[in-house]
């Protein structure tokens, strides 16, 4: 039984969703955290609804022994593709995604505007489930949104190329010159890897633009749900807002593939070190079916 | 038990290995073929030993009532970071891989050169495993290997980008530059996606340098080896010399992922329309395990 001493599940495909543990980290810091890299299975990016739904069932029945107080699905994919069906096969378990929270802060952003044109830029899988489009229209019926697979981000952020390598400027330029000529009000980074270039995005769109970062709105999200439910873990509201908000609560990483690897990289998308992540085998997820056989369609 | 009408058991992470299956079916139009590519858990590149050779072991498993005459590991990652576990794994299957034969191809190219310059190109796995270079040096000590991971390409290729693309130019001209600068006498496109961009690295190289496919090569060496075995299927070498080789055989292909998206791309790497594949869970991989549990290990 999950208490407000239990700890938040942050899960990802990867690393990007350490971008979401840095900002829970800043706001919730009392909070201990244990956080799921599928590295053996990465990318979700391009695969389908069927397939990833599995694959983070796995990871959160895998995780249920720890008796997370909360599961945050800190990959705009997996939450576009999976997340109501997964909050069907866990029903008593609170599960928050990274789409809602990009989507409403997207709509603050846009301020008074009847019509805003919002511009997404995503995975292949996020764009196809056109989960942003409704999650945007249920807010502002009227709104245009402009959503933009950008499958090549991923891989470049993943091979370590900063901001100033000739590959990413252009990349970002051929992705970003249809947003600006239809005239975006507001562009939403929609998959957890893309903060890292946020300064240049915010530099070729100009000030304008404002640029929404789905890990900062998740992880606020995530803080008021657990608020709501009188869950948090010590966390004075007075002690964030002093600034004396230093992490206190643990961080533990678990991976399917190269730990050595993830642990070289986490800084780069969490901002300090971190302990040596704990190494499961895929194979130990094909344990434990404890809801039972999931259906198995083709997926498509 | 494999008998000469016995199947071609042909595996890839993806679409890639269908460059091989493309050669193949050139060399040995009459050979049935069996692809499968794992598009559930793909890439490879960036993944480790120990869980590609786990993938794979699963996927030959998965294959066996096909009663293959011969396995071929047509992806460079698989082949570099899991060949010699395989085959001691299934030690009464002849199973073959692509590095041998195209670092083979590489020194036919080279000629007399005493100490040839290399280049190879490759995912990041397939360089740290240093397969080339020994291949290579085996057979030409005194050659210089020039090894470069270039792990933007696959993604490149993958989203559909043709050489006419500004960014795949770009990518292009940065991973070439300092091989051309080290004045490299063969280059062996160390992946099976490559032969995508082959055209417009020839030109990149210019006319002196060959460009090895080991695609190309690593056919050519299964028919040997079939041929040798006395296990070839109604191919005279008078067919195909005299160029009536039109494919005769079939090809079924079987994948873990999104069989319409593999069907749609499929002709970018074989030349042709494919049938639909068939589906199969990476669930169905977990199932059976006829050679007992695999020793785990921290993949690193």
């Amino acid at each position: 039984m999950a208490s407000y001493s239990s700890p938040i599940v942050v899960l990802d495909s990867g690393l990007g969703g350490l971008t979401v543990v840095r900002e829970l980290q800043t706001a919730l810091p009392d909070e201990d955290i244990a956080y799921f890299g599928d590295t053996a299975r990465l990318p979700y990016g391009s695969k389908t609804a069927a397939t990833v739904t599995r694959f983070v069932d796995q990871i959160i029945t895998f995780l249920l022994p720890l008796q997370p107080k909360h599961v945050v699905i800190a990959c705009n994919t997996a939450t576009a593709l999976a997340l109501p069906a997964l909050r069907a096969r866990f029903p008593m378990l609170p599960i928050s995604g990274v789409v809602e929270p990009g989507a409403k802060a997207a709509i603050v952003a846009a301020g008074a505007k009847h019509c805003p044109a919002i511009g997404v830029i995503a995975t292949d899988a996020t764009v196809r489930s056109k989960a942003y489009d409704r999650a945007i229209h249920r807010r502002r019926s009227l709104a245009t949104v402009w959503q933009l697979p950008t499958p090549i981000l991923v891989p470049l952020i993943e091979d370590g190329r900063t901001t100033s390598d000739p590959l990413v400027k252009l990349a970002l330029q051929q992705y970003l010159a249809p947003l600006v000529k239809h005239g975006i009000d507001v562009l939403v980074l929609g998959c957890t890897h893309y903060p890292v270039y946020r300064e240049l995005i915010e530099q070729m769109l100009g000030a304008s633009v404002p640029v929404i970062d789905s890990a900062r709105q998740c992880a606020q999200d995530v803080g008021s749900r657990l608020r709501n439910a009188g869950m948090l873990r010590g966390t004075s509201p007075a002690s964030v807002a002093d600034g004396s908000s230093a992490q206190r609560g643990s961080l533990r990483c678990y991976v399917t593939d190269d730990p050595q690897r993830f642990q070289r990289l986490a800084p780069r998308f969490l901002g300090v070190e971190i302990d040596a992540p704990v190494w499961v085998s895929p194979d130990e997820l094909y344990v434990q079916r404890p809801n039972g056989p999931v259906p198995l369609s083709v997926p498509a």
